[in-house]
């Protein structure tokens, strides 16, 4: 086992905030001292989530407990799904059935195995409590918290303010994720920032039922590919874990450069010192920052392998303009052409590259599309293009062959 | 069965709302139509109440539905009591275990036995229901209503304001109210007029659950005997239904003239044209007023006999200054005097008119202590007394014969 101070240094990068720290160190000591792992909590409501890179940023730091040799405890909030979490969002959530959140859990189980070991964990469902709790039972967790004190929750502020209704049951959830920390015990209970008041409510029920309270660590909330807003599925802005090695390395080459930091910082294992020269212009141009972080990312989901040719193939396609190797071939009738030839803007039609004319006239004018073996660029949607087999058409990162019949 | 419009009469006669009295009159209609009663709510917590006149303004108005042929369907709260009702309150109230609420559920009935039918009743404990929903069922039921709506409640809104707090527990009991009325079908729920929210939430739930919503009926707030605030046990200006005949027409004859009209319109069964003479200063005196209210009052309670016996004991004792004929003979012993004379604020004390020779000569200072077959008054507490078997002494309302020993 490593030391208290090496873990606590492990443990703090990156991190949001750690309350109290100071708890953290002493509960260290005494793990280092009977050799007896922490409990580290983390939930997560499956409420069919697709496990994009902004989810894997408190599961990274489960795994690093893990590596520390501490006990995760993954609670698959199958009961709290049923009233769906308020936090960090704007209105009430729709609920969903049991069979679907069982469902959901399994598959989530299978997303972030790439993440943690998941062999390694104790994977505990909270509906195996809340399921044998009676009205009583619920009445006294509730006199736990007071009306005043959850509305002081950020997200419940705001939809005060703005008049959006907060459903009664919403204030139920914050209690039953606390709970779930007095059920297993934790020591430490992980999540994202926005999730500090809901960890908080888990110290003060712990307190109230004679156990030493969790310490919280959160992480920050992960910017999405634009740079500026958190990365989520209805933003489009994110990567999944599941996405293919070429999507991941290619979304991750367009970030913008500030975020270089943030993305090393919370989704690789690189130290600090490297994160400092790959961030650091002097010594280190963005591109080759960002080829590394792809890779980075790649080899987590891929493999190593995978990683280096992700990377090939985007080299040989972006920075040298070539063709990759393996274009998809699109056959295209001779008998609409007229005279041999297409204007550009259907030819992309044809060849699949945009799902309308007016879709593909855009994408000439947005200066994307380049066509034979010298790739000339097209700057006239309406220009007329020689079609022949073995033409080579790109729109964007796609590529297509010409096969005419 | 009486007519919609007589039925209508005697059921406005004293209450406050009726929300919506169309939705009571449709309601009517039907159950004249039909010959099928309406289901008339009333629910209680059975938190050890002393029930009082204030008390039985709702319950009075339950028996009027008895006696118009409805069927009246008393909850007893034995679950809701746990949580502890916060109308009307300004601080969250401690809660009872279950035994304690079910002694008073008993004792609770046996009390408004006078004032109900209570063999036609229909009594229900919500303990049926509520002890059976799970967590689930909980959240179901708090998905029906947001916080914002909540807090509109006008305790919660001044707790709200004041810094009081609110614990989230007390959230629940207006709905645990509201599914009351679903279980049993209500068609209208009497109550205080600070009950209108809870009524109203019924009403929703009803709705949701696919049932014709019950009307609110009501009733203001008894003034106690102070005439300005409210009647209760902890302001000490209540008129118990279980004290003695006595002490509730003498109480009653203590109201301040106003009060006549809310007491008989509240408290009797007398005609509005019959109040109107009994409360009309140039038709009856006051004094004669309040002798028939305090009649009509203890008729309740004690029947028509007690009541022209505590008219006449009353009228004995303070009208022409007599003493009663059953005054209490208390043993004083001949040892404790002073050459056969005790200071008059020992002789209370020693007659158990005063618990203390403080509070003795605050009674004499007060000028309502009379000594003797002429009831002399006394003035200076350390006056000597000649203490002899058969003295008369009267402090305030009460009386006692010495019986030297």
């Amino acid at each position: 086992m490593k030391s208290v101070a090496e873990q606590m240094e492990l443990i703090r990068r990156g991190v949001e905030q750690i309350v109290p720290e100071a708890e953290l160190v002493r509960k260290l000591e005494r793990s280092v001292a009977t050799g007896k792992p922490l409990r580290i909590k983390y939930g997560i409501d499956p409420t069919g989530i697709d496990v994009h890179l902004g989810h894997t940023v408190p599961l990274r730091k489960l795994r690093l407990f893990q590596e520390l040799g501490h006990q995760a405890v993954l609670i698959l909030g199958n009961y709290t799904a049923l009233v769906g979490d308020p936090s960090g969002r704007d209105q009430t959530r729709a609920r969903l059935t049991q069979e679907q959140v069982e469902a959901n859990a399994i598959d989530y189980l299978k997303q972030i195995s790439k993440v943690i070991d998941v062999e390694k964990t104790e994977v505990v469902r909270n509906g195996d409590w809340f399921s044998c709790m009676s009205f009583l039972d619920v009445m006294r967790l509730t006199a736990q918290i007071t009306v005043q004190r959850m509305l002081e929750r950020d997200d419940f502020t705001k939809r005060i303010q703005s008049g959006t209704p907060i459903s009664l049951h919403e204030c139920l959830y914050p209690l039953m994720q606390g709970q779930d920390s007095v059920e297993i015990c934790a020591d430490v209970e992980l999540g994202g920032t926005e999730q500090l008041f809901n960890l908080m409510v888990g110290r003060r029920l712990q307190e109230a039922a004679g156990q030493e309270p969790q310490v919280c660590v959160t992480s920050p909330i992960l910017c999405g590919l634009d740079g500026v807003r958190r990365m989520g599925k209805s933003l489009n802005n994110y990567v999944g874990v599941g996405e293919p090695a070429s999507e991941q390395f290619g979304k991750t080459m367009s970030i913008p450069d500030l975020l270089l930091c943030q993305w090393f910082t919370l989704l690789s294992d690189r130290a600090p010192e490297e994160v400092e020269v790959l961030t650091d212009l002097q010594r280190t141009p963005p591109m080759e920052a960002k080829k590394r972080l792809g890779s980075d990312i790649v080899a987590c989901y891929h493999g190593a392998e995978a990683a280096v040719k992700a990377r090939a193939d985007w080299e040989k396609q972006f920075s040298r303009g070539e063709a990759p190797t393996d274009v998809e071939e699109v056959e295209v009738l001779a008998s609409s052409l007229n005279g041999g030839q297409l204007p550009t803007f259907k030819l992309l039609v044809a060849l699949k590259l945009a799902p309308s004319g007016n879709e593909a006239r855009r994408l000439v004018q947005g200066g994307g599309v380049t066509i034979g073996e010298e790739q000339a660029k097209v700057s006239d949607p309406n220009q007329a293009i020689a079609v022949v087999t073995g033409l080579l058409v790109r729109a964007g990162r796609k590529w297509r062959k010409v096969r005419l019949a």
